[in-house]
């Protein structure tokens, strides 16, 4: 009995697989067929958690994937991997989809978690009806147009195949070890690229960081950037900011300990990366990790001629609907999120919302309602020991939108001052002028510090002032906080500032 | 020149001298004279340490005093140490105040900070005029009138002299030890209790811990309650609940090992604690450290005729002035607070709360403005690696307010599931039939679980539903938070069960 409705899904990760299993969980196989295609080899994994596998801390690639492709088939999801859409025809209600070569090509590695076994035999090509479609496409790292910048040695962190392409990459080296230290280079002082830095340090690497802005972690205003530059000193980093690269040297591959692994003939133009280069200086590197942050893919919206963003992220409704279509959904790192700050919309890669937006369209697709209602900035990162946090806007983005704010910073603690392990963190605060409303907050410190950011994401989402916040009840004991918990202290710093600047 | 105006302030701890820093900060000695009166030993000190430096973790006494008298005189505060306020004559704005005696006499261990001065010198007893009158009295502890209860051995912990006196026994014990394992009786399971019971178990005590209820930690429902109990019963802690305490038993001290400590004759009646019996049992005790709670300290007040609430902690308008009086002020263990979830007055004894009123109370005697807006009764506590969170109201709390509700228990991780160190905890949460509101949330676990309650401690005061809190952004990485945070989760299976019952 062919099923009553198809959902198809582009994309077979947070949001795509989300959507797919909270509609299966709604409706059954009778009621709903559910198609999904994934290019890559794997389905529903922690692209976030990429880091934490190169640098040692997560064993295995595998503890990264949430779900499988056979776990989702046992659940009624006919997931096709290594299957590319090629093109939407929207009017026609249906995708074309193009299957991969598997295993055994020149570009990858052959770990793929089961699903080559297409490979040799004919890839197929073809259309297949939706009623429903989700686009859940994701998005792609950031990848200048260097000299360069195809070398071998040169390694995004994207997807696990990225991972595991540098992993593999990083034991060569470790077991070709001489002597002399290693070098790495990370392009960009983002998040990526500074959880990539540390996973590289515990590999023992010498680490150097090149950001093209004047300070590390642009996601924080520079006062609190700088805090994460010295930081990142203390663990043995080089930081250059300020540092455009202009190319990336290569060589051709040498001879000595690279013959025999397979890789020579890859494909690969350009030889073995040698050094980074900027306008003023040149780092030595072994390996060169691209941390630039990511952009929505969305090339095949946009030859839908679907609607997208100052971003290129898709714009959707509340509901999760691609604005003006009845039956095209999107979500997860291909969308623009509304920002309930700054009342406008931004791309925001993050695994969390991916799966919520998967979540709310997978309801509304199976019979169910829901919305998603927008975001108001929050992330969170720990390098080392070192927690970063930040939610609502930086002081740049709210000037951007007309704001009026004043900021303060406090210096606390993140237990009773007395009590063992109290870490001191740095929090800074803005808050509109005349409202006192609470426009953003960042932290950075040590143990304690970067969950505290959610007290002032709640905050921010339930439109409390600075001075609404200086009474909230929050959990009080010696272990866990002062008195006056960090962000109640920049709050009542804030609500003083408010008044004073009136 | 006499000051324009005179604040008096009876109770020298967290309530009572946050008002008069506060004032001083606002008003200097040519507008504002600021008398305090405080009968113990300590100013400014911190109660809930007392746990942490019994167990070990706080080196020291002084480490628990924020600030000591002499700092306090010299910011201009006329704090007078051991003298107790013994009337209030408010038609006639004063308040009468008498001076006890000193380090020597026979119930003091002579561990004051420096106040024993008058000792030997003419105790004065005096009227002093006010203006403005802070009671911040605080509270005492829960002292049922048992046979043996004035024994020497028993303990209580709200008072730094207490806590000094239980180490003094303590060293004294360890000194002594002959070999066989040292017995301690906690009686009550409530926070106290179970940070006194950790706290014993560390200095190798066997800790049995007796409560009249039929779950530790009645802070909790029933069923978080009884995770507790699993905890305490793997840290090696006997408990026993359904346990009212009948008597104390005692014996003549002993020659052997007591003689030459000076102890003897020290006014205690009834001897030496040997046993604490129930009514169906009897455990042998070498210290019994009273862990039931506290009451409001307000008898002064009662005499006085200020208003009361069923706690008989005093009621005080928004701004902490006393109910119905102009320039009589409360703050602290002494008063009752507003329960924002319920609509009711509470007494809930925190330093974090005391500390906000006395912030209050000084802004508006020193001619600024504040008001303490209340409460959702939120409370932390951490017994070994065990944290207990609870904020809004329990079960029978919502009943006994009329409230129809929906609880739901949820289990998550503290990291994303893969990630190193991510431990589990249970969420329960409970939400107001129909509207969905959350009312309440408990949360027990292990590290990073105490301090999320924050999260729902701010939605709670914000008004928001649980769907509502399904879409928080909070922060996301894997060393923090899984994909979906521990809180969300439990919002999610909230709002589910809401829409289920309707």
């Amino acid at each position: 009995m062919a099923a009553a409705r198809r959902m198809v899904v582009v994309g077979g990760d947070a949001a795509g697989m989300t959507a797919a299993s909270q509609a299966r969980r709604l409706q059954g196989p009778d009621e709903l067929e559910i198609v999904a295609f994934e290019r890559g080899d794997f389905s529903s994994y922690s692209a976030c958690g990429i880091p934490y596998w190169i640098g040692g801390d997560v064993a295995q690639r595998d503890d990264l994937i949430a779900r499988t492709p056979e776990e989702h088939r046992e659940r009624g999801i006919d997931l096709r991997m290594r299957t590319e859409v090629t093109a939407l025809d929207l009017d026609g209600g249906r995708v074309r989809a193009r299957e991969l070569p598997g295993r055994g090509d020149g570009s990858r590695d052959g770990t793929g978690t089961g699903d080559g076994a297409r490979s040799g035999a004919e890839l197929r090509e073809y259309w297949t009806e939706f009623d429903d479609l989700v686009l859940a496409t994701g998005a792609r790292p950031t990848r200048p147009p260097l000299p360069g910048i195809d070398a071998e040695g040169v390694h995004g962190v994207q997807s696990l195949e990225d991972g595991q392409a540098l992993l593999d990459a990083l034991e060569r080296a470790d077991r070709r070890a001489d002597g002399a230290a290693l070098r790495a280079v990370v392009v960009g002082a983002g998040y990526i690229g500074v959880e990539m830095a540390e996973a590289l340090v515990r590999r023992k690497y010498e680490v150097t960081v090149l950001d093209q802005a004047p300070q590390p972690m642009t996601t924080l205003d520079p006062d609190m950037g700088e805090l994460v530059r010295e930081s990142m000193c203390d663990m043995g980093m080089e930081v250059v900011t300020d540092a455009a690269v202009t190319a990336i040297e290569t060589a051709e591959p040498d001879a000595g300990g690279r013959k025999g692994d397979g890789r020579e003939g890859d494909g690969r133009n350009g030889g073995r990366v040698t050094a980074v280069t900027t306008e003023s200086a040149r780092y030595p590197a072994d390996v060169v990790v691209l941390g630039l942050g990511v952009a929505p893919e969305t090339s095949l919206a946009r030859e839908a001629g679907l609607p997208l963003g100052a971003s290129g992220g898709l714009l959707t409704d509340l509901a999760m609907r691609v604005r003006g279509r009845e039956n095209i959904w999107a979500g997860g790192d291909c969308v623009e999120v509304l920002d309930l700050v700054s009342g406008r919309t931004r791309h925001i890669a993050l695994g969390t919302h991916a799966n919520k937006q998967g979540q709310v369209i997978g309801a509304n697709i199976g019979g169910g309602y829901g919305t998603f209602p927008g975001v108001v900035g929050t992330a969170v990162s720990k390098v080392c020991d070192l927690e970063i946090a930040r939610t609502g806007l930086l002081e740049a983005q709210a000037r951007a939108v007309g704001l009026q704010f004043v900021t303060v910073t406090a210096e606390a603690t993140s237990r009773a001052g007395y009590f063992p392990g109290s870490r001191p963190m740095r929090v800074k605060m803005l808050a509109e002028r005349g409202t006192g409303k609470l426009l953003g907050a960042q932290i950075v410190g040590r143990e304690g510090a970067g969950k505290r950011v959610d007290i002032a994401a709640v905050a921010l989402t339930a439109g409390m002032t600075v001075e609404q916040m200086t009474f909230l009840d929050l959990g009080y004991a010696p272990p866990f906080s002062p008195v006056w918990d960090p962000v109640l202290v920049a709050a009542r710093k804030a609500t003083a500032a408010v008044k004073e600047r009136g």
